[in-house]
């Protein structure tokens, strides 16, 4: 878990390597776990796992159900709301968001890069959008999204490299894909259209902080055909732009 | 700051306790700090200040600025964000939200209790909204908010009575509360004015559970004087219900 994170397992502090392996072992798919399940998937004897998730409940960090099975805790939440790259982001972002949702009422997404990869911090969705894959806090690849188009574009050349080596292994693949980014540098917004099965297209464009750095991608997604995503390019950057100026990005 | 947060410091895994000692240093205030600042806010030697924040930085937890300052990790967040009572909640919740918001265009606020205080785990606010204090992952006192009445008027007894004693110290103040915590139950809402300086009103109703527990509060807030808000009473327990039948709560 902890390499598809892209973060090295550390060495020398075995109490806090245990301490995240526990709270790495809940997923979307599996937010609640009983004790068995969390030593499984941590990797950790059961008598470890039991005493480190009882300092975890003590420290709010998680939480237990009323039928003894184990959640990540609002506590732990409370903490990491202070991340700069994610609520503070979406705090200066959600006015700007909601202008953009009520345009088509369908998706509005902002995303920041952690590695090779981008992580949702905010999604705005109508009852009647289109069904797409991506959570808040889940992780979005860089390659085909928009929103990933647009970070990877403004990442550094080791970063590009890793992506173009991995989203497309003939030469050609990645020459096409590096006119991709070249593009939407140039044009300072991205258009991509999934394909099946989810046939939606997204328009997106960057997010700058203070000196300029690309903090952040913005995109509208709607239904492929459904209307022409140029005509939203403007609003889309613009949007962007209302972001960036805001203090507390970056 | 662990006892103002209603957590007790736990004994025995002093790694862990420094660690969220760390973690816990930063404020929405100072979300950004120095190792000086973070040894002194965390009451840690420097030296240990230094080699818990680079064990933090490399599992994700924390990360540095291009300063050189650190900050909360938004790797801490995607964890954190797996918290049932914070975005699983949020995400069931938040198409309802939207819909009230297009209604006034002021807030809509979504709340959980820790403790004797609610977490306020979501805001839609429009750029011409009143301003309130709450921020998203912010605190926010039960006895003065709608939401928090909400809450407090479905807690159990021992909270009530904390609540009832800190609040309102006569024992006349303390039966006045009291009447309007069976209010908020016997009509399944809260209407709660700010009075100065905000001079805004709040109107909240229960989201419950599967068990018909009472999960969080779902309120509107409004300039004081602009609307009746009853006229909006119907709105926000309509959506309050609608949020109570997705199957992530709870």
């Amino acid at each position: 878990v902890t390499t598809a994170r892209g973060h090295r397992p550390p060495q020398g502090e075995p109490v806090l390597d245990r301490a995240f392996a526990l709270l790495r072992a809940f997923t979307a798919e599996r937010p609640e776990l009983n004790l068995t399940e969390l030593g499984r998937r941590s990797s950790l004897p059961l008598s470890t796992a039991r005493r480190m998730a009882a300092r975890l409940v003590e420290l709010g960090a998680l939480e237990r159900t009323p039928k003894g099975r184990y959640v990540v805790g609002v506590a732990l939440w409370e903490i990491a709301s202070l991340a700069p790259r994610s609520l503070g982001l979406r705090a200066a972002a959600l006015p700007f968001m909601e202008d953009l949702y009520e345009v088509t009422h369908q998706h509005v997404l902002l995303a920041v890069r952690d590695g090779g990869e981008a992580i949702l911090v905010e999604r705005i969705s109508g009852h009647g959008a289109v069904e797409i894959l991506y959570r808040v806090g889940g992780r979005v690849p860089l390659t085909k999204t928009g929103v990933g188009l647009v970070l990877l574009a403004h990442a550094e050349p080791d970063v590009q490299q890793r992506a173009l080596s991995e989203a497309a292994g003939t030469a050609a693949g990645q020459a096409a894909l590096r006119r991709t980014l070249a593009g939407v540098r140039r044009d300072g917004m991205a258009i991509f259209r999934s394909g099946d099965p989810w046939q939606v297209v997204s328009v997106a464009a960057p997010v700058r902080d203070a000196d300029g750095t690309v903090a952040a991608a913005l995109s509208i997604v709607i239904p492929d055909g459904q209307a022409n995503p140029r005509h939203l390019v403007t609003a889309v950057r613009a949007a962007a732009r209302g972001i960036s100026r805001r203090p507390t990005v970056g």
